[in-house]
């Protein structure tokens, strides 16, 4: 599984709307609203590039209100124990 | 509990020791090295502002390598069900 | 309480606008149109981040003529003697 | 009097003392360490433009640790009633 | 009185116009056309900052063609010799 | 005579004295501190693009503490009415 | 034959359509979507400049979706051993 | 004469016929389709600051297609020996 | 097999050098210096997230004369046939 | 013969020098000091990409005061009569 972390700038009116459909989508884990200057992070599990491709190219695509967004492959976790939570990457 | 996520830039030399030291933090849940404009990801833990701007200005002060840190604060989570897990704000 | 202090541009013709409408609001304590590159700080009051979240994606998407909005939120307060005033973020 | 909000980044070391010497200012009447792409944010009265030059270029020339600061003059306040409070500006 | 420089980007097919209608108020002293990245520089006399809101949302507002607007409040002047009267550089 | 309005940026600590060093030129008519993301906006007069260059290349080279300029070509002058000096803005 | 590696950004609704068109040019050896700031990178083989020129003013213009493009001519080519052909990176 | 060097960004389907709208203006000696962030570079040659604002202001004004313009002034030209070419600013 | 695109800024007076370092490492296929605002393109092949930290962590972070990276995963390929090897554009 | 506009920010103390050295080399025609956010103009001729690459990763290395440089390549002219001048770039 490769783990992606999504920076999404939307349309003021359509923040929570963006979240939610992003949130709805079977490869997104977790989506936060946040204050700076970007409007929603979203965390993003694949099985690999092409998936992603897909996600990015088509699913997102479909998601009204989203202005740009600017994704990162997550390379390496560093975490003090192995929790098997939301963020666990573990194999299959 | 207030959960925020940094974005972090290293010197070239030392992300990987950047991670460690912040992962070894008491309020730091997980730290991604990722691609991308950004070295890492931090996500954090806090009781509230007061105890970020220690984290911030004292924590993590004292790491060596951190170029630039951007802290934003999370609002709102958006997911599929109430995972009981790693980014779970839940109380208690 | 926590303090957030939010730098906003606005559409140029709605500056004066979306001053008194932000103002208006019950979280919004003082808005103030200023030079330079950003065109009003309003500096906001909310329990937590979940009022936060509610203020920023329903409450400020409602107004006409905000084209970009940066929230900053306010760590730790420094000054010389401790006021009863405005920013008084005083414990409850 | 005059009212103008004043965004500083701070060497990430020095913070909390930058913070400091900016509070024990006169002119300043409070300094907020942020979250975002700002360190600090301070809110500094003057009696005009000459007392403002001086405080740039010679008070706060004198502070340790600030990398850039960007002063905006407040031309309006905006707020529900006038207050009797720190922001008040109110006139001689 | 307080003077500001005020940087204008303007739609490039009004920059004549956008100059002209900026020369003709009462608070502006010159309009400059200039080379680089901006397009014209205002030099603005104010009685203070209330004058420069009014000037700013009001009279700037019902200017057709202004893009961006920065508004720089002047500070201090240093030059060789005191003349009476403000940016008068009189030739012999 | 050609007159150009350069933009200045100083090192923090040396923004009285750069601008000193800027008036006491020949071809320097007025020098402002001012408010912003700027420091300085310095007045120029100059023969031509060649006492330009000399002015850029040499004489500026030689002021301590600037970080950065951008000069400005005036390219025209608009104003209410003719007055026979550049930047005559006399009080009645 | 000179190489030119093109940074592209699209619609958020037509990266693929965007990747297709470009990889169907006789002139477009591969078309990448990529993470990241930038939506697709295509590699270009030209005769020289002309080609070039004819390619970004007249083929890209025809392409409905772009947003931006940025070309970037390889000036040399630096691999660990010398393959016939541009690019070759074929696995044992 | 005054030689200024203009750097263009044309909307992406009129990039040739915004430089041939500029090559035949009288002012214009060269106009260059560029590879990088810019889209053309135009040698202007002008007898002094108003002919370059009767330029900028009025015949640019009606090229379409021009998205964003920067003019910069040649100040000095250095060169190995004096050729009687093209950028030959020479003296009447 | 994940391929990456790797934008590199140089010391200028090591582009050579980084160029040649990079071209040796295992997982770069080939590095091309370019004109524009990048210096280099570094193309990566790695078997997955965890390999691609180790060279940025720690391969490119034994490199001297790098200033800058930042690296775009490549999630899908579009070509007009389809070649054996990743980049082989080999011509008839 | 390729034709390739460098844009470059020099030292402020070696503008003059910084021109001067790329004046003498074989490949640069000429040399402009510019007003605006950059500080010289270099019009390069050069046989094609591998030339340019040796004068930017050698020749340009060994000059002293350049920060920064930006190459375009000329892709086509566009001027109202074929001139035999310097940027002719006819062929041999």
């Amino acid at each position: 599984m490769m783990t992606c972390i999504m920076l999404v700038n939307a349309e003021r009116q359509q923040i929570a709307s963006v979240a939610e459909q992003l949130a709805a989508m079977s490869h997104v884990s977790e989506v936060y609203s946040v204050s700076g200057q970007y409007d929603l992070v979203a965390v993003i599990q694949v099985s690999g590039p092409e998936a992603l491709s897909a996600l990015v190219t088509h699913a997102l695509a479909a998601v009204n209100g989203i202005v740009r967004t600017e994704t990162m492959l997550s390379l390496r976790t560093y975490r003090k124990q192995d929790l098997d939570t939301m963020f666990d990457i573990g194999t299959s």
